[in-house]
């Protein structure tokens, strides 16, 4: 399989961290949407990532369908790792949980910081305009505030994000709150119950191909790397 | 069951089409979010609507996992009416069409159009103050231009939006186009293979408890309700 994906887009990294805990073998394929490359409209006219190229060439879009198609396809071997509970109130939970950290948080926030911070970087190196828009910036970090603030709640009346078990709720939250701790958003000691949810989801083995992940011109805060953060 | 929703928001119209379809009894309850009512942030702290309460009193947060919720508990009985198909990467493509239009084409179009014409109004009759903003609305209706053409296009291109049989993917799409056409922003002269559709869609039997509906302050236009427009 085939993973279209940008190092920094939350959506590409929960379909990353669930292509590898449920083991499926995949290739990864940089798209930098804002270039417009049309081989990738062809494939997904929204010109968005996550796209994953499955059985019989077919392209899956948006990382919901991928985690969706993930589950359907490997979710029976997985037994007690499966990553979608069997009921479908919990279920329905689970995707109210993705719904808020891959929809909501990535559009109220890290689409906002990334277009300002990385994509800019890229167009003005190749000689295009437009510096980082500081109201944008300060929008993004006001709504960063109230996610946390939930994150940090649900965290800490909950032993995963959606009930006693992990599951794809948990990557999807941990993917969105990767991009925002790379680019220093977080200040970890005023949410501890967060803190340490996040330690549990980074020292998978899943994550390390995440934290090592370098985008051109940002370089991550130090802690980014860290298990004891 | 219950469903709490606002007449013309896009995902709440979505929610009632596929309890209808999946022949769910329901009752339904406005709830004017801009209001900020607590008991229903105490039911969906994200404060949007749809919100489902099933069985055993639980809250089913948003329009995609209310949709795959009655899909999962009443679809197995539904025979060849079911709504979602059998094949995974069917399944992918019926999710990639609710995501596009009960996601994207919500947040580009609807719900700024929405806020400005009907939300600002509504605040305005209660002492408020806010006139709609032009750059909001011309932002919208060039955004709805786009989302239009594609629905054309997969409209011309096949029998139903994600395939040969009616799926949840044209309720989604439907309950999208129904506000819309309800504001008057469709001109479905331009738009052929479009309206083919819609029209199909929009005389199922689903469809007619949204066709009578009205908010205060804003008439539909004149073919909002016929079947042959």
């Amino acid at each position: 399989m085939r993973l279209y994906h940008h190092t920094l887009s939350a959506p590409s990294r929960f379909s990353r961290l669930m292509l590898a805990e449920y083991d499926v073998a995949f290739e990864l394929v940089e798209e930098q949407t804002w270039r417009k490359n049309p081989d990738f409209i062809a494939i997904n006219p929204a010109n968005s990532v996550p796209v994953l190229i499955a059985e019989a060439g077919v392209p899956i879009v948006g990382a919901i369908p991928i985690a969706e198609y993930i589950d359907e396809t490997r979710g029976p071997m997985m037994h007690s790792k499966r990553l979608m509970p069997d009921y479908p109130l919990e279920r329905a939970e689970v995707r109210r949980i993705i719904d808020w950290f891959t929809g909501r948080l990535d559009a109220d926030v890290c689409r906002g910081l990334i277009r300002e911070r990385v994509i800019k970087l890229e167009q003005a190196a190749e000689g295009g305009s437009g510096s980082p828009d500081s109201a944008v910036i300060r929008a993004a970090k006001a709504n960063a505030k109230q996610h946390l603030t939930y994150l940090n709640w649900l965290a800490g009346t909950r032993n995963w994000l959606a009930g006693n078990s992990i599951s794809a709720a948990d990557l999807s939250a941990a993917a969105s709150i990767s991009v925002l701790d790379y680019m220093g958003e977080i200040v970890w000691q005023d949410l501890p119950a967060a803190r340490e949810w996040y330690a549990r989801v980074k020292s998978r083995p899943s994550f390390r191909a995440l934290l090592s992940d370098r985008v051109r011109g940002l370089m991550p805060v130090s802690h980014y790397v860290d298990l004891d953060f």
